[in-house]
């Protein structure tokens, strides 16, 4: 964890440092992945056979490369029934959020007389990657299913690798109460070139969204164009903007909960008071202690958290839109007016009983951000993602002799005779 | 071009292979983008001026590194008072289209009085590729530069080959008319990797957009998380689907409008009339001799054109479908009945009247969109491109002990003990 203060000489170098650390992985998987996918391509089936067998430990042919409808259901039935609330709970609220995102068509006629519109819909299907171990979340489930469904996806396929051949009771849960309507049980980038490509079991999808590890991801950017996929996800992040009137437990919790989840996520608090800065570290060393992922923590928070102090919290503002975080808080009374000055963030959590974590459950919004400054470009998951824009159009004659003459000049200036001409030739009737 | 008939034996394999078959120039340009994206990224402007110098036989440090605005504005004044009104018809009609796309941000309180929304923003700085030479399209600047403009990108720029030195007039002024801020003579994927990292000269930009050949579109995809893209674009393919009352002389134009963009270009025409499609083929060959773009136009349908006989136009749909085309234009009297039954297309142009070509131009919708069967999964170019959605959420004491019980729950048991205690800190009062 480094300490810094913007008003010291060296801030502005220090904070461009730590803009410009890259957290992510350098290994160099793109080798292995092309590699992989290429395998996967032309020998199919038998190529994530062996490969699942080799990375996963489990062999598909002896011990089933589906888990069935009827094993997620029972798997959803079996759960205690607090948890089984709040799985059903977070599926309303993430439901409720994303139907709201649903795009209008537009179908309008100008004053010229001319039809324009843009249509959307669905793609036809629909590949979640889910990962096994570790962070085998059926929360994430739920974040990449739901708004497939709602995008009015008709098949909506789940990848998950199953270790050792052990399933996930929570992820099947997920998946059932999503309406997952196919798992396969391969992961890594095998299983994103068979979704991408098809094997003889799989039949391929037209988008590929989920988490995975630095092979899974990269499998996605490579695979980018032969299908859709959501983003190049990264390590996770957050910004915490807090005054002094916060409690220094909460703050120091709201940080762990993201150095929790990987040795390069990153935690990052501004604020406006020294004394507040020392209690969130006292805090939080007593808390990492205490927590089952307090290695993990501890790694990331020694790695890559700060502490950055601002003479006032707007000041934080500027420094915030170039780190462009994944999740931002801003815990203080106004929250309203320092998130008017914010230009880059994935999601942002107003005021003091926000927590992120709220949002990584049961708020409603998607909790697949874009990290790693991409907040600059890149928005979270959206029913957008499984679904794509036809434009179109109508002339009638008038409409066509309204506009068609420049685009006979406009055609004739770029040196393409067979555009001028099909327009052309319809001017004269 | 081949000449298929749906209701023999052999059309399903016959067709299957039309929509395999790989128009993509398979140049293996990966290595090579690789390597100059990593001297661009370490050497910076040298880097830069010495590819310059290479690839386009232009010395940017002896005749210049920008082109002006004043010079823009010339080339605008300079132009035919036919062309200038042309392209002031375009961009106000693009303008207008695009304006319509800008999204709305939401905010709501739930019955839990749970505030949860989105906020659009414009990314900070876009760069838009102009390729120099045959696809030097003033049309293209308009189709990128105006979304952008609407969007409200600050800072818009511009980079374009300018081989041996040589602008090109109109696509200057299209720059001015469009509203560029920044123009740079470079190109390829060097002028990529300089949008992408920045050099001392080139300030970064968020997103890249515009079409290139395969160096440029290898760059765009290698980048494609370092900043955001539009797509990956291939060739360019029109589907055209006729009824034997269309004019053959018309329909031959259309597709030789596809034709002769490039010797990958694709025009297939769906028909359910073989004396029609027998008129085509023939207006087709006698067109194709009088077009002074006839040598690229016969190399793309001698290679890639089709004719398909169908028993009536609705048959040609779901195969429609499946080549999912940039471009589909449905001539017949009710093209409302089977636009319908479109699922996958870039861009659609109903009736006799609508010439694929008045699309590229003046009547509103984007020209980019996607090729190579990616309307599956892809949109056209869009305002949305240009923008970032920010989710947003607030909740007060009571929201959270509503629904932070299961937020609670679910870390549980994800193993995740800090997202945990970071809510239920906050439920104790």
């Amino acid at each position: 964890m480094i300490r810094l203060d913007s008003t010291t000489p060296d801030f502005a170098d220090a904070f461009t440092a730590l803009v410009n650390a890259r957290r992510e992985a350098d290994e160099d998987v793109a080798r292995d992945v092309a590699a992989i996918i290429a395998r996967v391509r032309s020998e199919g089936d038998a190529a994530l056979a062996d490969l699942t067998r080799r990375f996963d430990g489990h062999d598909p042919d002896a011990s089933g490369w589906r888990i069935d409808s009827a094993a997620c259901r029972a798997a959803f039935d079996a759960l205690d029934p607090d948890l089984r609330e709040a799985l059903e709970l977070a599926a309303t609220r993430i439901r409720a959020y994303h139907e709201a995102q649903r795009p209008a068509d537009s179908d309008t006629t100008d004053a010229q007389g001319i039809r324009l519109g843009a249509r959307w819909r669905a793609v036809d299907a629909a590949g979640v990657y889910v990962p096994g171990g570790r962070a085998a979340y059926p929360s994430s489930v739920l974040m990449n299913a739901i708004p497939a469904r709602v995008a009015g996806v008709e098949r909506l396929v789940m990848v998950t690798p199953t270790p050792k051949g052990e399933t996930n009771g929570l992820v099947l849960a997920a998946a059932h109460l999503a309406g997952v309507d196919e798992i396969w049980r391969v992961g890594g980038a095998q299983a994103v070139a068979a979704l991408a490509y098809g094997t003889d079991r799989i039949a391929p999808v037209d988008v590929v969204t989920g988490p995975g590890n630095a092979w899974v991801a990269e499998a996605k950017r490579q695979l980018y164009g032969v299908v859709g996929i959501d983003m190049v996800a990264g390590p996770s992040e957050i910004v915490v903007v807090a005054d002094g009137a916060n409690d220094p437990e909460w703050i120091a919790a709201d940080l762990l909960s993201q150095a929790e989840h990987d040795p390069t996520s990153q935690s990052i608090l501004f604020t406006d008071d020294p004394a507040f800065a020392d209690a969130v570290a006292q805090a939080l060393e007593a808390q990492i202690e205490t927590l089952a992922t307090g290695r993990t923590a501890r790694t990331s928070w020694d790695a890559n958290g700060a502490i950055i102090r601002v003479p006032a919290l707007a000041d934080a503002m500027p420094l915030v839109d170039r780190l462009a975080p994944e999740h931002l808080e801003l815990a203080c009374d106004d929250p309203e007016a320092l998130f008017g000055q914010v230009r880059h963030a994935g999601s942002v959590f107003l005021g003091r009983h926000t927590p992120e974590a709220v949002g990584d459950y049961v708020a409603g919004p998607n909790h697949v951000l874009p990290t790693g400054r991409r907040a600059r470009f890149a928005s979270g998951l959206s029913v957008l993602d499984y679904m794509k824009r036809t434009s179109f159009l109508a002339l009638d004659a008038d409409g066509l002799a309204a506009i068609g003459p420049a685009a006979v000049a406009l055609a004739g200036a770029e040196g393409l005779p067979a555009h001028a001409r099909s327009v052309a030739l319809r001017l004269k009737r």
